[in-house]
């Protein structure tokens, strides 16, 4: 259908169904994609190919979940304390913890290696939309689309890696309406520079988290090296030390994980009134599990940190979410859009055709889901021992077949960021593990019965303790020569083994296989089928001013910073180190608001009006934690480290009135690392252009 | 019925129906009936007798608006800025803004005496229900039985005045199930010592009214002369310049204006959907109004100050209780505790027969005042010179009058309050005053149209805004002589006056007089009958642990000082002044978030981490601006000045999770009049013991 055509049959219509429901500043946009003539239109700015190509380049996905970016030509790259807390977790030992006193490299050589952290640059983008569309003929099931969807994306990442060099994941935008290519540059030698002290970086705790006014110095400094030596990275970050001002336009480029703004309306009923809860209560009894494990002592408690940030935090996101998602108003404003749009392709009797069962199959998907909702439990649980048990396992018998028959996992593109996670030599904790497995048994005889044949194959008769207890003490997969071992030794050396882990998730396998064959062909295939048809449904009728839904790729986003309306009166757009100190004296220097020792010895040497954190109408979402913030000219004046309460409904719907993206200001981390922790050094780096 | 059988009734229905629907500090007490053995459960800790009536005697109330406290022997008394603001724009000038600038009396001599200022302490209370309820006999009509309450009323008041010389009030509490001979020491020789800079006292203006964490220096100082000397009043409040800590028990003794917790549904749903959306629009185009004066020109906006103030103030509050009562949870725990009372009521025959029927009168009363809504309409509106003209045209035909005849504001005991108020010297601005009657006209002529009596009557066939061009431009009664001379003058006077205004308010007054009887018979008398039965079955069922309503009498409430969740985190318990430049820092100390220069000025001079203002849980409402907050020694440690944004709701349901009064603590104030006002001397006479 031609543009002409589209605008005629929209003008037939209501005019507010024409524009998407695109709110002010929403929008995680592709590279490709960003929306030039409406920032121009709205700002007066318009980000040329060169500004674009740039900050693509200088943009850094953190593997462990977050992002960051290259702020020095030595390799220097800024990410949050809490998405690199995972490591700063693995590199210390029961004598030094760095998660909670922070570090500071004076020297090249004092860089702490982290044991298994993966960044990526995205190096180059094509789009293979025709490509993988070819590959489904007219007349496949959805599971033999699916079947050949999947082939051939194994086909074109095994093509672009051997062609390249370049770790090559296709990743499908739109929900299925395009597919792209996208190649990163990878780094694994990447070394801690500096860190604060926990108790600043996550300043308020779990209490504050998620909300603003916000005084957190949530940073954290990498180097990059390649082959032994600093990288020399010439696409990254000016450090602008003065920062940003209340009204400016500001960037954020970074790697929202994910969104669900373009789901349909069955599919966020079933997520507010089964998928979210089923992971909130999954969730709290891990946290329980944890602090339990925790509470045990200080040595547990050191062990146990990493984990009951990242639950606790996961806790607070996805309850915001599902509050957001319990607000009528919330879902009556999507049953209209989604109204609006069935009835737009329904007036087109071709669109109708190919697009119009799409929403029915998906509320059927649901059902199909709700009704096996048993599945979720039928799974190896447990920490990290057992999911190496389980990618070890498999490992040989699938990189045996084709590229196109493998476990998504297992296809060649990501086989070696596979391997580097699999064998990497971060400290495992044996007593956490045991917790971790001994109590996802119990739930999944608690949700199953004892009767259920998952169980009975699972437990064999044992309780869930002893069982737990049994396979983490008799285990040697905790120690990476071990694993390696088994990863080199092939099939053989795995069917051999003896260790009981690794024998009893090898006893697990086929199940869970025919369990995951039964989901792909079942729900999966289904889903996607019908997802697709939706996302080109969407681009028929509205093109692509309309944003994919977030999938943790690079993605560009545009905003002003500025306050919001707050509990009755206005939250400011930043807060400042007097914040910092009110917020400590108001809870009398205790708990999750008492200050480091250095901040209240060095308090007179600080300029207490320099602002701490700010906030902006920049649409981002987990996994944009460590982004830039960007002026027009490209330079870094902030670092993105959360969004504010009221945008944990922004999984959903945008709204610019009070969502807001929380980051550090560059101004607060240059006079705390000049004030308070003695990095002259390090300044100066970040100073040189 | 005696207790015993009370609580065997009580036992046969549901054990939460027994309890009176109190919520942990809820509740402000009659100092007659200060729930001590609760105090001493809950904190152990007893109010003595003395403990409480040394409190009484050192509390006051603010005829303005507001309450107080005696902190000195040599006659010093502290409220808020903002109970002290309609007086301070009184006294200033066009020369010299008090208000804006401030003021501190550095001698006796420099004090300003207040124009029409009029203090009260409560010296004395006596339980008169019996004597009332014997002058309503059996068989009485409800509009004879309100006749004959006012009469004794009335008579009661004029006694009590005659033998004691004291002001003397009768308060109806409990909905009229008790009602109380409440005696007041009077001062009207009330001069200004002290007040902080508006924007200092309301930082953060109205966005910040009515919210926390808040910085406001929210105080005020006054002395109370008695002929011609400072008095020597030794019932005051000892200056505790440390405050109080969080955690601790507090005390707040004041007067709270009124609230409606005893309201029943109806009278609560025909708030939410006709009352408040009522008071609210007219609100709004008043302050309209004022603004649009206030923009003329600086000396306008100079004198409308106070009067935005207030309308802003009242349409935050009352904007924040119609949103509190749309919440459907609240009505629907009212509708509960509703039918479980009256269930209980139910379940005696003789009390279904004495009161069983009072919910539907009050239902018909709602709908009658619904259908009467344009009564609404009909009235003398404008500002302050045709309040007085209508004071002056009935005030000799009511004094001529037995004391029981007389229109209500006319009692013996409050005439020598009235006359003060009437013959204040504070300055009129004629251009407000024309332009308030004139929008005043103008909404009477739109909700009544042309054609109605009170229009045709009041108009006389003008437009409103030449009308009262012609009223106020031609009046004479701005003078507080002329205003002398027509009081003195007697019914004669006033009727033989050719003043524009006089005459126009003396060709209305028959008008308004049979309106005013009309709605007396057909709304109050009934309203009022059917209250007393509710409170009368309230008594029977519950007691008197149910507190009564707020009546602007005097009330003990306590609470905790201590923080309270908030927008996904913890509001602290308390703010410091580093908090105070952080928040101007956050806006660019720009608008209501400016600070006056010599905060800028004297910074490093102060202590930062000094407690600001500080919440606890203590249950007050407006009219309780003012009120002293106590510790256990009786030692003042706090100045209430708001409750917070979740308080409003507080009118109807009090909910101690979030509830909480805000207060200014004494290390401020002591902080700020030492280090930033050169207060010494004030600071010296209040630490004198």
């Amino acid at each position: 259908m031609t543009a002409l055509a589209r605008t005629l049959s929209c003008a037939l219509i209501l005019g507010q169904l024409c524009a998407p429901a695109l709110r002010a500043d929403e929008g995680m946009w592709t590279f490709d994609n960003v929306p030039v003539k409406q920032i121009q239109d709205r700002y007066g700015f318009t980000p040329t190919k060169e500004w674009l190509d740039h900050v693509r380049k200088a943009s850094v996905r953190f593997n462990d979940g977050g992002s960051g970016s290259f702020i020095s030509p030595t390799g220097l790259v800024l990410t949050n304390h809490h998405v690199a807390r995972g490591q700063l977790q693995k590199v210390s030992t029961p004598q030094k913890d760095y998660v909670k006193d922070g570090f500071l490299a004076k020297t090249a050589a004092e860089e702490l290696p982290c044991p298994d952290l993966e960044l990526n640059v995205l190096a180059s983008m094509e789009d293979v939309t025709a490509r993988v569309r070819a590959a489904v003929k007219a007349g496949m099931s959805d599971k033999e689309a699916l079947k050949a969807r999947e082939a051939v994306i194994g086909k074109l990442e095994k093509e672009s890696l051997d062609a390249t060099g370049l770790r090559s994941d296709v990743v499908g935008l739109y929900q299925g309406g395009e597919y792209w290519l996208y190649r990163y540059q990878k780094y694994t030698d990447v070394r801690l520079v500096f860190a604060p002290e926990q108790q600043i970086a996550f300043y308020g705790g779990d209490p504050d988290n998620f909300t603003f006014p916000r005084h957190d110095l949530d940073m954290a400094i990498f180097r990059v090296y390649d082959k032994g030596q600093p990288v020399q990275h010439h696409e990254y970050l000016k450090w602008n030390p003065k920062g940003v001002a209340t009204g400016e336009l500001v960037f954020v480029s970074g790697h929202p994980g994910s969104t669900d703004r373009l789901d349909t309306l069955a599919q966020l009923e079933y997520m507010r009134d089964h998928g979210l809860p089923l992971r909130l209560s999954s969730l709290r009894r891990r946290l329980g599990v944890v602090k339990a494990y925790a509470a045990r002592g200080p040595e547990e408690a050191r062990q146990a940190n990493a984990t009951i940030f990242g639950l606790e935090n996961s806790l607070k996101a996805i309850g915001g979410e599902h509050e957001g998602l319990k607000e009528p108003a919330l879902l009556a404003k999507k049953a209209q859009d989604e109204a609006a749009f069935r009835k737009l392709v329904a007036g087109s009797p071709e669109w109708q055709k190919a697009y119009g069962q799409a929403w029915d199959e998906l509320a059927a998907v649901e059902k199909k889901t709700l009704a096996n909702r048993a599945q979720n439990f039928r799974r190896v649980g447990g920490f990290r021992l057992p999911g190496n048990a389980l990618t070890l396992v498999r490992y040989g018998a699938e990189v045996a077949k084709a590229d196109g028959e493998r476990l998504a996992e297992f296809h060649s593109a990501g086989l070696e960021s596979l391997r580097f996670r699999l064998l990497s030599p971060a400290p495992v904790y044996p007593a956490l593990e045991e917790a971790l497995l001994a109590d996802g048994l119990k739930q999944s005889l608690e949700e199953l019965g004892p009767k259920d044949p998952f169980i009975q194959l699972a437990l064999g008769g044992k309780e869930p303790e002893a069982l737990a207890h049994e396979l983490i003490t008799g285990t040697h997969l905790g120690d990476p020569a071990v694993r390696k071992q088994l990863l080199e030794g092939g099939p053989a050396a795995v069917a051999a083994s003896q260790d009981p882990l690794l024998a009893w998730v090898r006893g697990l396998d086929s199940y869970l296989r025919e369990q995951r064959t039964w989901q792909e062909e079942q729900l999966q295939s289904v889903e996607e089928a019908a997802s697709e048809k939706i996302g080109r449904a969407r681009f028929a009728a509205y093109g692509k001013a309309v944003n994919p839904d977030a999938t943790f790729t690079l993605r560009l986003t545009y905003g002003t910073v500025s306050g919001y309306p707050c509990n009755g009166t206005q939250a400011p757009a930043k807060t400042t180190f007097y914040g910092l100190f009110d917020r400590a004296a108001s809870f009398d220097f205790k708990g999750p608001f008492a200050l480091p020792a250095r901040y209240l010895e060095r308090r007179d040497k600080l300029d207490l009006g320099t602002p701490l954190n700010f906030v902006s109408t920049c649409d981002i979402i987990g996994g944009n934690s460590g982004s830039p913030v960007l002026n027009r000219a490209g330079e870094i004046v902030g670092l993105i480290f959360d969004g504010n309460i009221e945008s944990l409904v922004g999984r959903f719907v945008y709204d610019d009135t009070r969502n807001r993206a929380v980051a550090v200001h560059t101004a607060a981390m240059t006079e705390a690392l000049l004030k308070l922790y003695d990095a002259e050094a390090l300044v100066k780096e970040l100073s040189e252009k």
